[in-house]
């Protein structure tokens, strides 16, 4: 037979067991923290309509996406989960109570040009809340992510916030007209010099003083506290401005209040996230240990989501974990270390024919205690049976010979350790969990 | 702005948060059992190349396949799970542990004619053994049936148990030379009469004694023991039936052993489920209370898996659960009745603006215990506050006031029976856990 070569497509990728084993330990992480604050799952097809996931214009994305004709139908694979959650709630406004938390774990995809740790299809995990302008909730999101970050187990993160009226208010005053040119060039300036950073300023039109006064703005630094001080010392002649500043101050205060440490969130004029879309508190996340893969959860709170599909106003909240690429890199930079090739520590195997049925009902009492047990069945010789036990990271080997099943004492044997030890089948699963 | 109407494309559906709370929780219970057995996670592309994907020729599934091209590639959308595992096993042949035992849950998509609970777009969950010919491995999969099913709790089932071979070996017995034609008249007796089966046997050259025993072979009936000893009686001169009815014998002793109930599953001699593809055992589950729904979860043992990409030769054997179209049926039955919107089961409110900061901190304090809570911040009279609850679905509410910041005794009322109760902070996780 002609052989075909197996292979995915190029910008497609997928993972061996035991690393898939811990891409699924940390959605598992985020879906039950979200969940722990009471978002609600939702699922939306793969697909939509081109008609209606390009309702908003498509713009850069346009190009990226994977469309085509099936039938009568011109089809789009949705490229984020923002739109299909804009859409979802149009269509469904009448049925849902708001505000609408929800949250979405689900794949997404994007024809880009394929590079390393750049993927045509991956996960996106994102939660928002919809119909809702309480300043508090602003606060539940990075309160999640702390969460999150800290179970993940990568070393200490940053969370920096800001809140674009801030920013706008902060623009307003100084008596600028479109803030949107500032924005770009602070949102750039991590990455230009000084001189560029005041050339580029002068270049879009403001005099001298605009530009010290966006440079001393922009070099405002601190403790949280300290920063809003300064902020509130500026004076700033613009309503907007103030009620960032006060927005903010609810914002941190609710942080403190649910335990998020300090040393984990800090206010940051210089986060913009993007020109036109955010309205309000805006999000990111550094890794300290790893700054180099830039914000790993970001997010804001918008206005107007569904204004393309509903007469609705409707305001929202949310981050995005793009959990996809946080793996990669992490098992790519060994921070991430994949070890068990099965989500069961313990198998359980029986030496020959005759042990099988004693072994299954072994395996069977494991699994009623809670304990996840592979049988191994292969009529091999005990030599083989520990290898592949070995190769497949198991932490307990239970083998069983004839002695055992006369006994009812299994043979117990610690991977780890090396140490085995006999123990009454009733007694097994406490001395397996220890 | 010109509104664009919010739609699905035909035949893709998607669930209200109760709804797919609900749906979660099935596929948690499926997830959770198949690890509890051991089978390892993989997640595969939802679109394969479509020369790797129609590697085996596409036949009449061909038509249904969403393909389309992209920039130089031809990209098929996948519309199983078993064409990508055989692609994986044999991409990572050399990488993986065999036998290889995995699950995968994933969306598949098919351009069928849509039509109520038929979907374009379903899950499929999937587990197989790769590379073992054990007998005792074909035993686990009706035993996490077994589980799966009772933790459903959509009442009794039936696991029906058949092996090909005993089929096989009995045409060959009977001196048929090719079983094709007198199996696919088997697989539809159900359906049409005593007389026409016999019309369909004969117009396909079987004569009368063979018809006499084709008939008499699918009738036999009784307990599982009774139907194995019928089988034994019948002394049929064919190595592959002796072999079969011993192979059956074997999984009808681990499932006892592995403790499934015996009403729960049933040798039934007429289950052959499709005509080339398994070899060996072939699974079939019916709801009791259900049977127009056919089977719920299906499967078998098949050979030579990767013939198309490889030259190993790789038996498997497996099963899947449509669980797609199994909810969507129980929901539309009222089998299904989704309760609460929120995965949440505990709603904290602050009755106004100072208590707000209290409330975060019961909030935080209950989920640092692992009860999931919401936090409802929205400055509406208490009224609403409670209706909102009630719409949500929420078990308890705790309602937070200044006499309750001043006591430290919140006010929890059960939502169910209406009862509220003062109880301290500190014991509240106990008071709602009972």
């Amino acid at each position: 037979m002609t052989k075909v070569q197996p292979r995915t497509p190029s910008g497609f990728g997928e993972y061996l067991p035991d690393q898939q084993i811990e891409f699924n330990r940390l959605v598992d992480i985020i879906r039950g923290t979200y969940e722990a604050y009471g978002f609600s799952p939702i699922d939306t097809p793969d697909m939509e309509l081109s008609e209606v996931l390009l309702a908003k214009g498509g713009g850069e994305t346009e190009k990226q996406i994977y469309r085509f004709e099936h039938g009568k139908n011109d089809l789009s694979l949705r490229f984020d989960l923002t739109i299909p959650l804009a859409r979802y709630a149009a269509e469904h406004e009448h049925e849902l109570v708001f505000p609408f938390r929800r949250y979405h774990i689900g794949k997404v995809h994007r024809a880009e040009r394929a590079q390393a740790g750049r993927f045509r299809e991956f996960y996106q995990c994102d939660i928002d809340i919809l119909g809702s302008d309480s300043q508090i909730v602003d606060a539940e999101f990075p309160a999640i992510i702390n969460e999150i970050f800290d179970q993940f187990n990568f070393g200490e993160f940053t969370i920096r916030l800001n809140n674009r009226m801030i920013l706008n208010g902060f623009f307003e005053g100084l008596g600028l007209e479109s803030s949107t040119d500032v924005l770009r060039i602070i949102d750039k300036m991590e990455k230009i010099t000084d001189e560029e950073f005041v050339a580029e300023l002068t270049n879009i039109g403001l005099n001298a003083d605009q530009v010290n006064q966006v440079k001393n703005f922009t070099s405002i630094e601190g403790s949280n506290d300290e920063i809003i001080a300064q902020l509130q010392a500026l004076q700033v002649d613009s309503e907007q401005f103030n009620d960032g500043v006060s927005k903010i101050k609810v914002l941190i205060e609710a942080l403190r209040t649910m335990g998020v440490p300090e040393s984990r969130f800090k206010v940051d004029l210089k986060i913009a996230r993007g020109l036109d879309y955010y309205t309000g508190t805006v999000y990111e996340t550094i890794l300290n240990d790893h700054p180099g893969l830039g914000s790993v959860c970001s997010g804001g709170r918008f206005d107007d989501l569904v204004s393309h599909y509903s007469n609705t106003e409707m305001s929202g909240v949310g981050i995005s974990i793009g959990i996809s690429r946080l793996f990669y890199k992490l098992l790519e930079a060994g921070v991430i270390k994949p070890a068990q090739k099965s989500p069961a520590d313990v198998v359980v195997m029986p030496i020959g024919e005759e042990q099988v049925q004693f072994s299954l009902s072994v395996a069977a009492t494991l699994r009623k205690e809670g304990i996840a047990t592979m049988f191994y069945s292969e009529p091999n010789k005990v030599k083989k049976k520990f290898q592949y036990a070995d190769r497949m990271g198991f932490g307990y080997v239970i083998l069983i010979g004839d002695k055992e099943m006369e006994t009812g004492e299994v043979s117990v044997k610690n991977m780890e350790t090396g140490e085995s030890s006999s123990v009454a089948v009733a007694n097994l699963a406490k001395a397996i969990q220890h």
